[in-house]
Parts: structure tokens; sequence; C-alpha cells
């Protein structure tokens, strides 16, 4: 059995806790926090820990799932545990994946250990379809479309806004242009040619809606450059038609192949999911797999999903894999 | 410069020899062939040299591609090749793949040569999807549909009846069972609800067309478990409208996460090919640098899809790849 920590314990905590449960040959071993342990309850009823004290898990944990926001979080404490134990993040603030993987790699290699930086579905699974697509066809163009889901930064942005007591923000794809990339016609898109926003808010009694609507609208960097709806509704309407966290989305090449590079072809990779942390809790405990199995051959330091070979991620014997699946 | 040599020169000898020629950092020495060299033309001019003097180039070319058939060709010369080179073939004869890497493995490792075997689209980068799938998602249920594309073994079979001067059959998924798989309704579908084939027949003068007609629907195997349709054409429109090999299909996954598995997920992966031959010879292409990769790192034997880390098939540095892909 692969034995498994988790540090912090939110929605994709609680998504890497579920896939752990469901894996043939992983256990989970202890919650790690920075919050009180008393007030983390995982549904799972493993024991909860403070996050100092990880150093005294050493040996009876194999790798960690380091939990925690990108923004802030990841930074500091991936580095802290690639230190001690294999580790495995989902780092996504895409211009500072280089230095987070020199940060980490350095703490990992220190510690004899191996991490795992930037798991999920984007950065993830969708790196690694570009990265496969890329190398069938160089000569080519890629797109990727996210949605319809909800984004939780622009959710949150909305909710900084004076006289919101709640928002949901749904990214969802403009059809047209996932048709034409489809037809591998090659367009030029712009921002709000690809993407529109929805936006869901509550509002406060007596808030100024039309100001609220325009904030929303005019923000720099979240809305500006978007078509963007805003519907108001009722905190019962949130509660009951807005609490999931769906996504998805698509990746999507067309390229051309032949001397005379006139034959076209099309790949796309698309994902529906109903939970977002459960989907991306998911591909980290099969990555975590793999870091446990990189640290059993020797290797150290910090690696992405493109330095992973595939067969690693199974928990079946290579020979199966090859019978059954190739 | 990664020094190729092609084995075989029919179509995907042809589509091999394009991807070369469109990487960066390969170039195509000679092609290998049976036949009288003087009858071999490449399209590049590049010199052709008999199969049995392929000793004498040893030293001159890192990786062979091996683009013979899987029937009766690739059993017997991968493993020859792997003795003396390194080596990449696209053997899709899947219930023989455990038998052919053990073949292939042992001639490598007495080479010291890395060979990949069975790469390409199915076998290949559809094998690949669905491992990645289902180490996501194991709670799920995967489906491959074929199409539309043309089948070049079924065409043949329908080329060896009496009376029939060419044919080309069309392999086409039924869209309703399609949507079932995408909508994740996880549907059982037998043989005749995921498939339609639709073959063109030209017929000789004279030839008995219902006779023809019978014999292909009933053909146990090929035809008989599926909705066929035969139309009969001209040579002239067989030319004109039948002369491509267009390919492509989907795998698909449906799977559930969640302590009650009560969550659902989709992940599609999708190929929609202008030239079958012209695809499956970039996907060697790249699989070939990789090749050449492992065995500069001291690897030796048979590998497939499965072993090999996806940033090995990239032209570009490692932390270029990661700064503009992750």
């Amino acid at each position: 059995m692969i034995r498994i920590g988790i540090v912090g314990y939110g929605n994709l905590g609680k998504g890497v806790e579920a896939a752990v449960a469901n894996s043939p040959d992983m256990e989970l071993v202890a919650v790690f926090t920075r919050r009180d342990p008393a007030c983390v309850h995982p549904a799972t009823n493993v024991p909860v820990a403070k996050f100092d004290d990880m150093a005294a898990y050493q040996g009876k944990i194999d790798v960690m799932v380091n939990c925690g926001g990108s923004a802030t979080d990841l930074p500091v404490t991936t580095p802290v545990i690639a230190a001690l134990f294999s580790v495995v993040d989902s780092f996504d603030t895409h211009a500072k994946i280089p230095e987070h993987l020199a940060n980490v790699n350095a703490a990992a290699e220190q510690g004899g250990n191996v991490a795992l930086i930037s798991v999920g579905w984007d950065p993830g699974m969708f790196s690694l379809n570009r990265l496969y697509m890329n190398a069938i066809l160089p000569d080519g163009k890629d797109y990727t479309f996210w949605g319809r889901g909800v984004s939780q930064g622009h959710s949150d942005a909305i909710r900084r806004i004076e006289g919101v007591l709640d928002a949901r923000q749904y990214t969802v794809p403009v059809e047209s242009a996932l048709a034409s990339v489809r037809a591998g016609e090659n367009p030029e898109l712009t921002t709000r040619q690809k993407h529109t926003r929805e936006c869901y808010v509550v509002a406060a009694e007596g808030a100024d809606k039309a100001k609220i609507e325009e904030e929303i609208k005019t923000m720099p960097n979240y809305f500006a450059d978007y078509d963007t709806t805003v519907t108001f509704i009722t905190m019962e309407e949130m509660k009951r038609d807005h609490s999931g966290i769906p996504h998805g989305g698509s990746v999507i090449r067309s390229g051309c192949t032949g001397l005379d590079h006139s034959t076209k072809h099309t790949i796309e990779y698309s994902l529906k999911l109903d939970s977002n942390p459960e989907f991306t809790g998911s591909v980290i405990a099969a990555y975590a797999r793999a870091a446990y199995r990189l640290k059993e051959k020797g290797e150290t330091g910090c690696k992405t999903v493109f330095d992973v070979a595939p067969v690693l991620l199974m928990p079946q014997e290579r020979s199966e894999i090859v019978a059954k699946m190739l």
C-alpha cells in the first residue's frame, strides 16, 4: 500500500481523500492543517495533525499531496514538504512554474525525494495533451477552450464588490468559435471571441444593482475583455441551482502533414467534469502513485507530468497493461 | 541530427518520409526494401538499399522505422532489425503484442538497442489515452469508436470476391451511440450498435452484383455482425471520390468519483485524419526521437508508448517545454 498524507483540507483535499479511498493500492494516513486540528473533520475519519508536526510522520507516509492555494501557499509549503517527503501539488500559476520547479527541485534533491508539481487538468492533462499534439503535428496551431464551468477566482472577484452577498461565475466557450476550430479552419480568435462569462449574483437588500453590474462588466483582466452577462438571483436560487463546481473544456490542435503540407488533421482532448476538485484530486492520486514509484526506482528531484512514463500511473503490472490496453 | 532509415516504402513509409522531412532535428539516410531497389522511387530522392545490406549502415543510422505489415512482416523483421539498430514499428495485431514484445525485447537487448513497438494511433495514441483515462477514473467504462474512415483490411477482403475489380470500405460510428456515450449514459453496445460499414464496389462487366452484395454482407468477422451497405460505382467514380485514406475516431471514458461514487465525468480523445498513413507516420517520427534519446541515456530493450516519458517526444529542451506548455 502507498501511504498518503494530505496537506490542507478544502475542496481539493476532499477530492484527493475520495480518490485515495477509491484506489486499491493506497491508504490515507493523516490530514495536515495549519488550522486547529480539532476544527477539521475529514469525511473518512482519518487523523488530523498539525502542519508543523509533519516531520514526525517521516517513514510513515510515502507521498504528501499538497492541496494549498497557488497564490501564496504552494510556493512556500511545497519546498518545505519536499525536503521531508515525496510530494505532489497542483501549482497553477503558469508564468511562475519554472521558478517553482527550481525551488521545489532544490528541496527535493536535498531530501532525496521526488516532487511532482502542477498536476491536475490545466496545468496537467491539458498540458500533456498540448505536448503530445505538438510532438505529432509540429506544423499546426492549438487552442484551449475552458468551460462551461465555474471559475473560482472570478467568482471571488465578484464577491469582493460592495453590496454582493454571493456570486458564481461560469466561463462558457463560444460555440461558433469551437465549431470553426473543430472544422480545422485555424481561425485567429480574440479573447472575446473565445469565451463569454455568465455571472449569477446575490445582492444585499437595497444594494445598487446597476452599479454592481457595471463594476463587474468593467473589471480589468477579469471581465472587461469579455462579453459578460450578470443575472441577479436570490440566495435560495444560488443554493439550489449553483452549488456544484462543474468544469471542463477542450484542447484542440489542427495541423498539416505531407511533403507539401497539404494534408489536414485535427486532434481534440475534452473534459466534462461534474466536480472540478474531485477530478483534479483523481489526477493527483494517479501521479502520487507515480511519485512513489519514481522514488522506489531511486529517482529524486522535481518532475512534471511531462517527465512521467504513463505506465507508472496504473496500479497494475506493466505486462497486464500492455496485454489489455495497447 | 537524428539519422533515420525507413524499411519498406508503401503508404506508411511515405508518411514517415514526409514526417522526417518536416522534423527539424531528423534526416532520412536511406530506404530499405526487399524489392529490387531500382524499382523504388522515394519522393525525397533518398538512396534505396537492399534489406539484406542493412548491417553495412550500422553507425550511419540511429533509428530504423519498420513500415512492414503486421500479419507476416513485422513479427519476422522487427527482431532482425532490433539486433542491429534501434527501431520503431506499428505492429497492430492487438492479441499478439505480448509475444511480439518478448521477441523484439530479446533481440534489442542482445544488440544493445531500444525498440518501440505498436506505435501509431490504435495501437498508439488511443492506447495511451485509454491508459491515462483509466488511471484517472478507475471506476468507469471506456469506449472506442473508429471512423469515419477507410479500413484497408475490409477493402482488401471485398477485392478478393469474384467479379470485384476494386472496393473501398468505410467504417462509420453510429451517431446515436456516440451521443449516448458522450452524455455519460454508459450504454451496453453490441458490435452492430457501434459501427456501420459502407462499401463502394466496382464490379466487372457482366458480374452478378446481387451475389457480390450477398457475399459481402454475410462475410463472417468482416461484415456479418454489422449493418452493411453496398453501393456499386464505376472505376472513374472510385478514382474521383475514394482515392483518399481518411480515418479517425474517438476514445471516450465515463467514470465516477467521490466517496459515494456519485459524481460523473467524461473524458474524450478524438482524431479526424485526412490521411491515416501520414498521421501514423507523424506519430512514429516523434517516437523515433524518443527511441534515440532512450538509447542515448543508456537504455535498452523493447518499449511501448506506455513506457515513454512525454518530454522525450519533443525536439525542444525540457526547460523550454515546461515554460511554454505546462
